[in-house]
């Protein structure tokens, strides 16, 4: 199965080479590409279904754009892999989602041949839009071309961005990258054949007489029986809404065959004047069998032993966050009825697939949509039921306005169950679940949790069923938590309650979430210089336990809080009441320990937060400069 | 003109009233409702135009409809006023807007029949799915209807519910409320015809044979020579893009004309299983014409004389911030022709229409799209342009994932104009601007300023114009500032530093924003009671300036923060700031002032901000609450 070498790709360091082969060198190429891909993913782990898909594609719009010059932005950024081996970057491959390594999207900072980074959905076609206007004014000829999936085309920001480029007549070429599953598979000659037609030059001169035409098109398909109907609506009601938007529309066509996507491209490279949207049917996987063969053909994938495609799972004995998550929720399901859970898009990732299972007509997935997840949840507060809303930190951005406006200012109760809190690891900045709490907290009348290990988590999952007086949250990081023995159901927290983990009397350290371990650990610690130290679970930043608050105000030299999330969180909070009570009047040493103020890039979770300090020894240090520089400046 | 009387409209209290009229009686009552509103919104000021467009709709859904068991949501709320008279509230339809008197928009706890307040657009279709959801669960057997504008649909928001609804085939009526000015006056007998045809219950029965009906339905309009082509492509294209959506598509039809109103909606009540979208042409400001023959159709206006139609402006000898920004902006635009200026759908609210008579190649107004908004601009700052985002803070809110995901991770120097930031008077909460000093200061690399008046606006303006390294924003509040004079362009400031406006040694006031003159009034009068006061102009929330902070902190008692936001904002900044650096070891008096942790309702802006503590006085008493404390301890 595997070649051992790769003469064409050895060739290829950048487009400009591979602009030099001939065409019918290029499935060869093809070859080669998938094979060090996926060798390379093999090694690393990451996304690799998606881009096994677009290979062909890959080539093809290198091959026939003149890129970096020319624009080429991939959406989200999963399926740049083979992009990035293309264009300089084959021998960093195997470094990808490492520390110091490549990232696992696109990123402006790592190649010119990244004119945008992502690696949220849907955002091409407005980024695209951006770079042509931009051309037209300062009068560069370049081409621009976005290239979107058919998932990311839920995305209502899809959707604004084709409507303005509908509306500019903006000379964008979209590529939707269609992989779905549920379509018919790749469409043949006379597709294909068709698609060549529509786009030609002599095509484009006769575009007037779309009458004649229309009269001609269901010809082709009526001839042909064996055309699905379903295939008919795709090429047909898909082409009209895009026509309704204002682009021209072309396909579907098969993004696996050269032969159909150059002469396409080309055409359109040379004659479009206005928006075009070339649909292009892919197989996510293609090429490698194991791949194809899965349910969710490797979209991310751990580590795998490429003959066998069998993936290298890390062993761990607790459960992830995830599922514990999930299994507590399905739990309370059982008892009330009015348990909804909602994702956007993410089954697998919030756990709420096994929701359905056993709820299937409670779980909504609503596809790419954060916007309308939260006022869907919203309506179903107001009318009495119990929406959960699983997502992640950084998806939740997405929310923000209807978070505000639908949820908070109605007072409705919407559960939101905030996954990948914090550092996410090898996704990196654009995943990073930072600013959750400090946009929240900021909220009237929300109430804001963070879970420090499973068990807690489960009690949140219980509060948050049985609290009905408004929106809530509560928030866990991405991964395992600690090992621990976990009941069958969770309990019913006293809502803005903390609790003392430990009691000591020199110092208090306060933590809002998991990294309340490394707090302990860093007790012990301080504990042996001769430095007593209380630990406390704040479990709410909001409302905040004001007595716990005050209480290890008085009664300690140094308050730390701590927490892995950006400033303005829940060490702000902390502040403010202190600040708004006198209480920092006559003097405290107090600490909020945060994320720094940086975007941090992917590396591994527990590494990257003791570097920031978040970790024990971090904890140590911070008590221990602020009580030396007390010593120091006394006498 | 105006009648004096309204003998039936003095019978409707409720729906059920309106219920026991004979169907020929309702003109006659939407010319009473009409009378009514004009004449209560001439005192008020307020939304008019769009409420005397959907007089006889109003009448018509509550006519057709068991409100408020049926649900019944009126997207953005602007166009509620003829609602809220029909349901209870005509009584206090005179106090609308007013301190204590109904909300300008739908509001859950103003009435039941507002099922769901709305005061943002196009999210009536997401909270219609959930109530349709939530009816299906709970085997409520409800209607849910979701009146939406043509506007917003233009809105990301609109998409994704209407592509969730369509998957979940939910029963669900969307009215698509069209008042577009662009196309074509309403639409006759024979388009009402086939609406209703195409509704009834025959027709219904027969919708399999679809082919047999287009084949019928050109002939219509090839028959009638009156029927322009821009027509044919909204009646047909606009259709297709619904039905697209899985909806089944009804229209357009007259909004206006109860006959064809009523048995369009009796019929989708009775008969409809799946989505419907009924789609209604009206005219803004119908029935009223000094509104018909105005450009804006008064959409929001002051109050007014009815007669004659005209607005009773207040006097006022300073621009507005709005103004001054657009100013400052044309100015620097002659300067730069890189500079670009975006709004979503809100060219007069944020002054750009008269940067768009100056520079119209250089305006883009993307419509209700936020999202996109942002993100578009980020492709455009990637090329090396300078795109400043003017928007409101409230509107803001919906675009913050691509702030983070698209401008401040890639470091883009977006700039963005925050209009509206603070309390914002008869909007009320759901339009007020108190988050986005906290959202924005949590981003690593982001410049947040404020300004303190009018003159300061220029020189952010300026400052923005020149400061290339990434993305900035500053926030100016609505309404006027004080009277100062304003050079023709303004100056660059130096990022991250503030000035001190005057000095003292005891307290020392730090203002972010327009709260500056408060505090030197404030100044004032602790001068008077031996309290020596430093005022301090922050400028910039981040990056801080730190040596000014320091400076206040070392050299007074006290230090208050100000700012016209939420909690989490600048003055958190500068506790946490104070905390990492251990200036609050050994005691500091600081307070900082911000907007009350709850959802401030409508009421005049100086009154309410004086009454939340944000006035002089409450500067003051903050200060001798802080210095008495410290009195009464000490001994």
């Amino acid at each position: 199965m595997l070649r051992l070498s790769a003469p064409l790709l050895d060739k290829v360091y950048f487009p400009s080479d591979l602009r030099k082969l001939s065409e019918i060198d290029l499935p060869q190429l093809a070859d080669e590409l998938r094979t060090e891909m996926i060798d390379a993913v093999s090694m690393t782990g990451g996304h690799l279904g998606a881009g096994l898909g677009v290979v062909e594609l890959t080539i093809a719009l290198h091959y026939i754009f003149n890129t970096p010059y020319d624009r080429l932005i991939w959406d989200v950024g999963h399926q740049a892999y083979p992009h990035k081996i293309l264009t300089g970057r084959r021998d960093r491959i195997r470094t990808l989602r490492q520390e110091e390594g490549l990232s696992g999207f696109t990123k402006r900072t790592e190649s010119e041949y990244d004119p945008f980074g992502a690696g949220h959905s849907s955002t091409s076609i407005s980024a695209g839009l951006g770079m042509v206007i931009a051309g037209k004014l300062t009068q560069e000829k370049r081409k621009v071309i976005s290239v979107i999936g058919d998932g990311a085309m839920s995305a209502g920001m899809a959707y604004e961005a084709m409507n303005n480029v509908g509306a500019l007549n903006a000379r964008l070429l979209v590529i939707l990258n269609d992989n779905d599953m549920s379509i018919a598979p790749p469409t043949g000659a006379m597709s294909a054949y068709l698609a060549r037609l529509v786009s030609s030059p002599v095509y484009r001169s006769l575009r007037e007489h779309i009458k004649l035409l229309s009269r001609k098109w269901p010809k082709f398909f009526s001839d042909k029986a064996r055309q699905s109907e379903e295939y008919a609506r795709v090429f047909f009601t898909g082409g009209t809404l895009f026509e309704e938007l204002g682009f021209y529309y072309i396909g579907p066509i098969d993004g696996h065959n050269f032969n159909h996507l150059l002469p396409v491209l080309k055409n359109v490279r040379d004659w479009a004047q206005g928006p075009v949207l070339i649909h292009v049917v892919t197989c996510k996987g293609k090429g490698y069998p194991p791949a194809e063969s899965a349910d969710d053909k490797y979209h991310g994938v751990n580590r795998f032993d490429v003959i066998t495609g069998k993936q290298i799972k890390p062993q761990s004995k607790t459960p992830s966050y995830t599922k514990v998550f999930a299994s507590a929720l399905i739990e309370e399901a059982y008892h009330d009825r009015r348990i909804i859970a909602i994702t956007a898009a993410m089954p697998s990732g919030t756990g709420l697939d096994l929701f359905a299972e056993r709820f299937p007509r409670r779980m909504f997935d609503v596809g790419i949509a954060e916007q309308h997840a939260i006022t869907f949840a919203a309506g179903l507060a107001s009318e009495g039921l119990k929406p959960f809303v699983a997502i992640y930190s950084t998806f939740l951005q997405r929310g923000y306005d209807q978070i505000v406006h639908d949820v908070s200012i109605q007072k409705l109760p919407v559960r939101f169950a905030i996954d990948r809190a914090g550092f996410v690891g090898a996704d990196g900045s654009t995943h990073a679940g930072s600013f959750d709490t400090g946009f929240l907290t900021a909220l009237p009348g929300f109430v804001v949790m963070a879970a420090a290990d499973n068990l807690e988590l489960m009690h949140m999952v219980c509060t948050a069923a049985a609290y009905d007086e408004g929106p809530l949250s509560f928030r866990y990081p991405r991964g395992e938590g600690i090992d621990i023995d976990l009941p069958q159901r969770g309990e019913i927290l006293s809502i803005g309650k903390g609790r003392i983990v430990c009691e000591g009397n020199k110092v208090a350290i306060l933590s809002f979430g998991t990294r309340l371990y490394e707090a302990l650990a860093a007790a012990d610690e301080l504990e042996l210089i001769g430095l007593s130290t209380t630990v406390a679970d704040a479990r709410f930043a909001k409302p905040l336990d004001e007595e716990l608050v005050v209480r290890l105000a008085h009664d300690h030299e140094m308050l730390i809080t701590i927490e892995e999330g950006a400033t303005n969180g829940f060490g702000a909070q902390v502040l403010q009441f202190l600040a708004t009570r006198g209480l920092l009047d006559r003097g405290l040493k107090i600490r909020t320990l945060v994320l720094p103020d940086i975007y941090l890039n992917h590396g591994s979770q527990d590494k990257v937060l003791d570097r920031v300090g978040l970790g024990r020894s971090g904890i140590v240090k911070t008590v221990l400069a602020a009580m030396d520089r007390e010593i120091m400046t006394l006498p």
